[in-house]
């Protein structure tokens, strides 16, 4: 564990932001679905978007809106419509809804980014937003941060939340983050997306390039079912109220942050792969001895998402094969007889060869591992060694179920 | 359909051949297990094989013998045991199988190719092997096709054959091939395998590279799960016999005899996907309109291996937004208001949006598209048009079926 303790709060933990997640009947369900998330002063701000050539709305519009400035005070997320492949009507509803918060809030409408996550090919039901922003200024709240998170899920089953505490010049810094998962249970439903706050002063360059590289190590290192959506949208705010010096060059208090930073991330997203479709279990897998970062990442996304290994791990089966298998087709060139695998303390493969192995012991290790209650940190884990070089990294995903086939098969458009 | 009829025969419709399958005893299942292909004259000789960093002995040997002659008269493959992941005694197998095989035929241990499929970290039971070379020589005969492409088959359901003709110089010219199937029933169990013969005469340059380019088209073009085996291998034999003029260099004749190689590896492709592990139905990607071929082959692959998609089509749902979402994180740039899709003669999805369509008719053409009675023809269609480029590519996969999770879940090692 890192320089730093988990405290409560989510994204409101941070000081100088407020949260609200109200209902406004864009879903069928009459579920929470319009989440709003507001700094009391401009805050510097940072993106990551999906790489899809299909998207939504409100990533073009977020994309182009951090280009031109790279501050912000609000983030304002639908649920219910993706407003992706919507045409120039999707654009003209995004800008519309960004003039009504803008005037309820009265603030410049640059200061305000959008996320949307839903049926995609369906425009945000406008009628239902225009009356529910009232509504939802009203409800922001110093602990607003529960309702945004329970507003911004489709078909989540748990909300994703953190907030972690460290110390700069001895001065408390918080960082909070709430997300939502990829979940496709219903068709064309898309999206993972995550909202993180931040109370350091921190340069915009600075930010932009730490949330890349933490967006890397976290939410671009977990797969579920290897499907990107068209409205992944990862934003970070950085409002400097804890009055701590600004941050503009990397150093001792920057790698604090990143480190800090980074660790919201993962958080998020391993609690994403654990709430994958049909998912019973967080499978975690470290490659070490690659030849850069990259390339272990590399590795390890390819195993993690590897059917056949998921399955496998669903059958609680320690299955070496199908983990050499996936290790061997990742693009990354290693010598087979540098490749060792572990399923948890049990070393497997060795010098390019199986290893005997107590079946019972391993299959042991595996319910156990995997027998974790719902979001606690039980993980399988795989560690894979392939050279011996310094590239380490880590990737997350869970295993593949009947209920991974049910859900996206039964449901029909 | 192009300029060539079919024909029965298999590998051994080709003139100058022999086959042989005998049960050897490598398998626990007492099934057929060691399959022979031999050219009566010394044949040109061409591979495509894995490109995993984790491969079988077989194929190191094979690459090594081909990089150093381009001719060979002989392939022998045995099913049961992989020879991967085995170290140096796994290569000493190899070669041990390859002296023996050249005794009993009494020819040059060069003239010699391998195969293995089975399970991965096993040797090859050299005792039954050694028993077992004298009486498949014994074995080969002219109508011995059926035989040897039983005899490589592991998981799969049926035997996958072809045999094509057509006229070169007035003179008949054919095209055989046998192949089995990505099926990863068992634990570590892999490999596609495919072995072709032709009795045209060709330059050996000329052949690998029709084979590469035929790979490309077909095998490289098929996704069942995305996994890639140890032992994949696809080797081509071409031995003059149909006494037609030498094919040296690109023209009518070369172009004729390549769409002919071409349509015997998509055969043979199209019926490994078909009978993809739990498969349903046959889907066929079709892609246009992309800066070239490369690339929309790419998308073609990326909408064929898509988790959502498979299940989307194992519930018969036209589900336009998963083929659309698929297609946009292919990793080729396109205009989102170009994209068109189309499932059968049903346009969805045009000008970046989507469209009105009876949703009771495009189920009816999924179920009864889907519905073709095992290894037929008939297949799901999806066409996706992404701008006006002249890259055309296609692509072939299978539905996901609770069945692939059973199968790949339940075996335990």
């Amino acid at each position: 564990m890192g320089d730093w303790q988990e405290i409560t709060g989510g994204v409101t933990a941070a000081r100088g932001y407020k949260a609200a997640g109200i209902t406004a009947g864009l879903k069928p369900s009459r579920l929470p679905d319009l989440a709003l998330i507001l700094s009391d002063v401009d805050a510097i701000a940072a993106g990551v978007f999906t790489t899809s050539h299909v998207k939504a709305a409100c990533v073009d519009y977020c994309r182009q809106r951090l280009q031109a400035k790279h501050s912000a005070r609000v983030i304002l997320c639908n649920a219910g419509q993706a407003n992706a492949a919507t045409g120039s009507q999707g654009v003209k509803d995004a800008l519309e809804t960004v003039d009504l918060l803008a005037k309820e809030l009265r603030i410049s409408p640059e200061a305000i980014l959008l996320a949307s996550t839903g049926v995609i090919g369906q425009r945000i039901k406008m009628d239902a937003l225009r009356r529910g922003i009232p509504k939802l200024v009203a409800a922001l709240a110093e602990d607003g941060s529960d309702a945004a998170a329970g507003a911004i899920m489709t078909t989540d089953l748990v909300t994703k939340s953190i907030a972690l505490e460290t110390s700069i010049n001895d001065r408390p810094v918080r960082i909070g983050g709430i997300a939502k998962g990829s979940g496709m249970i219903h068709p064309n439903m898309a999206t993972m997306l995550a909202f993180v706050t931040c109370d350091a002063a921190v340069s915009s360059t600075l930010w932009q390039q730490m949330l890349t590289r933490a967006a890397d190590r976290s939410f671009n290192s977990i797969t579920v079912d290897g499907d990107t959506s068209t409205n992944d949208s990862l934003i970070a705010l950085a409002n400097g109220e804890s009055r701590t010096p600004a941050i503009t060059e990397m150093g001792a208090e920057a790698e604090k942050l990143e480190a800090m930073l980074t660790a919201v991330c993962q958080h998020l997203a391993r609690a994403i792969a654990r709430d994958g479709e049909g998912a019973t279990c967080l499978v975690e897998v470290k490659v070490t001895g690659a030849p850069d970062e990259t390339a272990a990442r590399q590795i390890a996304k390819t195993i993690a998402g590897s059917s056949l290994v998921k399955s496998a791990i669903f059958g609680r089966d320690p299955n070496w094969g199908r983990i050499a298998g996936a290790a061997g087709r990742a693009g990354v060139p290693f010598e087979q007889e540098n490749l060792q695998i572990k399923l948890g303390n049990f070393l497997l493969f060795e010098n390019g060869q199986p290893l005997p192995f107590d079946k019972a012991s391993v299959s042991a290790y595996l319910k156990q591992a995997a027998a974790g209650a719902y979001m606690k940190e039980d993980t399988v884990l795989i560690s894979v060694t392939v050279g011996n070089g310094n590239g380490t990294g880590k990737a997350w995903g869970c295993d593949l179920s009947y209920d991974y086939v049910r859900i996206n098969a039964e449901y029909t458009t």
